[in-house]
């Protein structure tokens, strides 16, 4: 039996991230939810921000951020990402996170990230109460421990999603891209 | 120790889902990863679909579609669905999914979807290889046992996510958006 909802943000699972930006002066973390690929080539994603966050401007000026994937040893950093706002606090003294010097752009990332995602700023649009910026990604920087033959590959299980207000772990491979494109073609 | 790696469409998890199209008379399903929220009040959805594609010209006619989330037991559909094109095969008839009516947009829906978001086209944006199609969900469908209160309450591990490659379960839920605030405030 199927039943109408008011309508409201339920796309998911959807990715928890951690955001950075700013420059070597004034920088900042967001956690952020509403973020997601939109082009494969170039890579380009999209993050969208509150209007009333203090990253906002920070991006704005830069033209850059930087997205940090995030592992359950990072959950409760995430949260208190999440909760305070760096317009008072020093959201990387405040969590112990460690700040390390970008490579393509100004803004810093999270050394405790498994993968972070240097972007440059190439488009903007707005609706009611989030900028949506598209960064093409210019960088990836992984743990080694998580690269193999140049390619990213992360193990089962690591990566944390967002779903409906709860923060939701990732498990095992069901399935390979196209696995049934055999059989479909017999 | 970090690594620089080439800038790829690396992002995850990233939701994996069908996006239904057209109407009545002419309909099909797409599989897609490239998707995500990106604004709050009202609830807009993006969706990337590959210029090439079937499914692109049956939104544009419309301007509706549909996001169907996916769980465990249309993970063999949503794969096939990825792979087949809607030129040549009916994907309802090749998988057996059944068509279901839209209530407040003309595409159908995939009955065996949990949770079925109905989305109006009020935006779009164009990157070198995808559309970028924004849908504002009207109407959010979902199986009566997945519904407390009139809101979603998706049991752990129902869903399902794409990471690089791979569909990957979801799994127990780790933690509440602000489980940390009462510490931080102290």
């Amino acid at each position: 039996m199927k039943t109408n909802l008011k309508p409201t943000t339920c796309l998911a699972p959807v990715p928890a991230v951690m955001v950075t930006c700013g420059d070597e002066i004034e920088n900042n973390i967001i956690t952020l939810a509403w973020v997601g690929t939109v082009n494969s080539e170039p890579p380009i994603v999209s993050i969208s921000v509150r209007y009333s966050r203090y990253s906002l401007p920070l991006i704005e000026r830069t033209g850059e951020f930087t997205v940090n994937l995030v592992n359950q040893n990072l959950l409760r950093a995430m949260d208190i990402c999440g909760v305070v706002s760096g317009k008072t606090q020093d959201k990387f003294a405040l969590t112990g996170l460690t700040r390390i010097k970008g490579v393509q752009v100004k803004c810093p990332y999270i050394g405790e990230s498994p993968v972070a995602l240097e972007c440059k700023v190439v488009r903007r649009t707005d609706f009611g109460t989030h900028a949506v910026l598209f960064g093409e990604i210019v960088n990836v920087i992984a743990d080694e421990e998580y690269v193999k033959d140049g390619k990213l590959n992360l193990p089962n299980g690591l990566l944390v999603a967002y779903q409906n207000g709860n923060y939701t772990a990732t498990g095992e491979t069901l399935g390979t891209y196209a696995f049934t494109a055999k059989d479909i073609r017999k």
